[in-house]
């Protein structure tokens, strides 16, 4: 009799009830005494506890010497101090002549002293406090969370149907980051809630967030206003006090690249700077057709763009933690359209892994990435080739790593579930081997000798369960075990799986009066803002 | 008008040519003159020689500091020495009898000292011929290779359906090896050919090998005798002299974890090794069931398995080429199969690559493998998890690189076309960032300025067809395109192309004396041989 591994093993289990699961031995009058149907039940049951932050054992894939590193730091620094970045925005524009960069008309030219200056007091890593404080992460150095995708437009849903989100759906997303242990955030808006209206979506999407998972969440930054607003909605949740001292929201302000900062993003930067809260300052890349077709020069470039923006973080803040970003692809030249899993974008995580550490600032990537119209093989390949480049590349701030394909078009329930186990898998191993228990496990090898098996040897029957992952989303059976089970491909079991969790769920109930004054101000926001106001769509 | 870029460009193209595919001036007087529909059709010619070996240029993933790989020594060579290894040959026994090994009955005590001394005699790096010298391999150190996936008693054919394959299926096989660039070797029997007797089928599978392809191909070791008639059949092709100094085919000896070496698996690496010809000594690891449940104690163990058969190696012929291998997988608990792309199995190939490295020995490893029963999701994750800790890992000898699925039950056409073409893409990363173009590169940025674009510029024109790679099997196209062309997923599409290459397979003819000369020993050992003999399943 084997129990489910999928799940992980409460420790309360003690050793010698568990080798009763892999031995066809009596259950001794010990065990029967205690209740084995109960402990069964504990067994069974779901651990939908958070994994902690990644704390990363391995190394990273450094593909660059010092030279070349800083042959990509000095040619960033050249386009800076002499092509420019446009900055279309005259509060910046200001900012930036306050603290004497040359400027003309919207263009700022960043001397390297000064941008090497500013950065400078970016901390090189910090903690990220959810509501639940046993769900604060680290963030910076060696230290990753993997926040789900948001944006999408579409989804598919629990019958694999590509169609408009609504609330609802948005927060049966929000329920299941919740309950995916490797995921370290409820994120935003994971998909449009499109039944409502766009300028108050930010309102309902930032209060699904706060109401449906007590781990860490993300600000919409889509106008410096929305921006505020959520700002004003976490101060209610944590206190203006604490948010002072305490990142408790990361917003994401996107570059136009080559080279342009806009107004809407540069205001939704100064209202989360001013607040201490970290911004993802992000060009938005696509390798080739906005950038030179060149991995160097496009991490380059990239580069460039990220510093005048990390640098602007501390002219609105000095010491406000910010978070070098980038959305990267590479565009197909059949369609215009992003690609993902190329070998290039991996190259460029890599390098920019390098760019930095070389700074010494947290850093964004995405994962799980796929620009396939269903849940095929396609989309897996392009999500793991994805996911593994960003493990190697010693990402801090792994976005979009659940549920995203079609090019971010859709998020599909199905891909959303089995990415997040993806998360658990590659979280296990970023950690690196565990040498622990290696005396006790080499001890095995004599017991065993030559020939045996170690299924029923004792260190076996304490280890298996912990010593090598079993993912609940493969089917590893014999095919004709597979048939006798309805024949199911993964997209299947993925969406029974996520109706399982969901009939689980446990909402993590909110203070009822932080709860209360939330909806007041929802309320109170909802009839100042007319319902229609232009939808900034962030990546 | 944009030109497919899936297939590699050729270099006859002129850059000036290759200009107006991406922009609307319309054609030079030259270029109209030229025939432009004759370079349109050099254009869209799929470019289907063999890539390079691969020599990487990205750092291996090191997981072990010096002292853990000391460690993982140090267990394996207390292993060997006081636990012992089951050697069950009288040849063997007698062979290690005679260089000083402790031996009781059928085990083998292997000291550290004479260990350390056989395997130092095997050469860090050795070249692969193919009968077409352009597709020679070097193998070892930095240089690795990817091979097909073989031992497959089932196929997924052109029409995706589950059946026993034949000879045709096979030659199928060798010819879609022979096509996809990435692919270095056509390996053996890709899939069993079921309709010829198990006897005869090493004869056959063979000269199918070597007809349908001019790349390397491996040697069937499913017998002593069956491994002559193999090496007898290289003997014809390359010569009897050419052989004794040139490793012209390879052969795989399994071993039985833990600690076994059987008669059959020594007999046929005792053919190779006395001809000069490298084998793969490679346990058949599956952690958790013949190892103990632990990452360092398995490594450990396939370590001491493989270094007795290795050092074996040198016992038979000093200097012969000999290739530190593995079939490593970890339990799934739930089944007792095989997983794959697993968080453990990737921790593993990491640390074997550092022992095999600490050896100065090739070594080979498995990869884009799938316990998927079908081409789903699952299968590509699996895969991609796989390809992408081998290359990691700094694996030489990449085999079973296109095509398993159900763990390895099946070969399916549609994964081999696009476990090929992830090969591609993995050789693409794994050799690193391109530097050469890096100060034109950088040169387009100015040109191009904040708030420009670079697809119409000279540097962009002339290197998108390179810079960035494009999978032709992935779909990056929007969804109403996509529905538009019949809402394909990728298994349609990829045996579109693979019967799309098969229309195209042109035969690398074989010289006619050599061609005659090789039936005529297959068809007299057909007579010699009884048909009624039983199969070893090799992996």
């Amino acid at each position: 009799m084997m129990c489910r591994l999928g799940a992980r093993i409460d420790p309360r289990i003690d050793l010698a009830d568990r080798r009763t699961e892999m031995t066809s031995t009596p259950a001794s009058p010990r065990a029967r005494r205690g209740g084995r149907s109960a402990r069964h039940a504990l067994r069974t049951a779901r651990d939908d506890r958070m994994m902690p932050g990644l704390t990363r054992g391995i190394p990273v894939c450094d593909v660059m010497d010092g030279a070349q590193v800083e042959r990509i730091d000095a040619a960033s620094m050249d386009i800076l101090e002499n092509v420019g970045v446009l900055f279309r925005d005259p509060v910046a524009i200001r900012d930036w002549r306050a603290v004497g960069a040359k400027v003309q008309g919207e263009m700022v030219y960043l001397d390297r002293g000064l941008v090497r200056d500013l950065i400078a007091t970016i901390p090189a890593d910090f903690t990220y406090s959810a509501r639940n404080p046993a769900n604060n992460l680290r963030l910076g150095g060696p230290h990753s969370i993997f926040v789900p995708m948001t944006g999408a437009p579409y989804l598919r849903d629990l019958d694999d149907r590509r169609r408009s989100p609504t609330l609802d759906d948005l927060a049966m997303f929000h329920k299941l980051s919740h309950m995916m242990p490797a995921l370290h955030s409820s994120a935003h808006h994971i998909v449009e809630p499109c039944d409502h209206p766009i300028s108050h979506r930010h309102l309902r999407i930032t209060y699904s967030s706060m109401k449906h998972s007590d781990k860490t969440f993300m600000g919409m930054t889509t106008s410096p206003r929305n921006a505020e607003d959520v700002l004003e909605m976490c101060a209610i949740l944590f206190g203006e006090a604490f948010m002072e001292q305490n990142p408790v929201t990361t917003g994401n302000c996107n570059g136009n690249s080559p080279l342009v900062w806009d107004e809407t993003m540069l205001g939704a930067m100064r209202a989360f700077c001013r607040r201490n809260q970290p911004v993802l300052c992000s060009p938005f890349v696509l390798g080739g057709a906005n950038t030179p077709a060149s991995v160097p020069a496009t991490v380059a470039q990239l580069n460039a763009e990220t510093l005048s923006a990390l640098a602007y973080t501390q002219v609105i803040r000095r010491g406000c933690p910010a978070i070098y970003g980038h959305y990267l692809s590479t565009v197909s030249m059949r369609s215009g359209a992003p690609m993902a899993g190329t070998p290039e974008i991996s190259l460029m995580n890599f390098m920019i892994g390098q760019m930095a550490r070389h700074y010494g600032v947290p850093w964004r990537t995405s994962s799980l990435l796929g620009g396939a119209k269903t849940f095929d093989a396609q989309a897996g390949y392009e999500s793991a080739a994805t996911l593994a480049a960003v493990i190697h590349s010693g990402a801090n701030y792994i976005w979009h790593s659940a549920g995203w394909n079609e090019a971010g078009m859709h998020c599909s329930v199905a891909k959303f579930i089995t990415d997040a186990e993806q998360c658990a898998m590659a979280f296990r191993m970023a950690e690196g081997p565990k040498w622990d228990d290696i005396d006790t496990a080499l001890a095995a090898i004599p017991d065993v000798g030559p020939g045996g098996h170690y299924l029923g040897h004792p260190h076996t029957q304490a280890n298996f369960q912990t010593a090598f992952f079993m993912p609940e989303l493969f089917d590893n059976n014999s095919i004709e075990q597979w048939q006798a089970e309805g024949s199911q491909e993964i997209t299947g079991r993925a969406l029974a799986l996520a109706r399982k969790l969901l009939g689980e769920y446990r909402e993590p109930k909110l203070d009822e009066a932080r709860n209360e004054a939330l909806l007041d101000y929802i309320a109170r926001r909802e009839r100042e803002i007319p319902a229609a106001e232009a939808l900034n769509q962030e990546y």
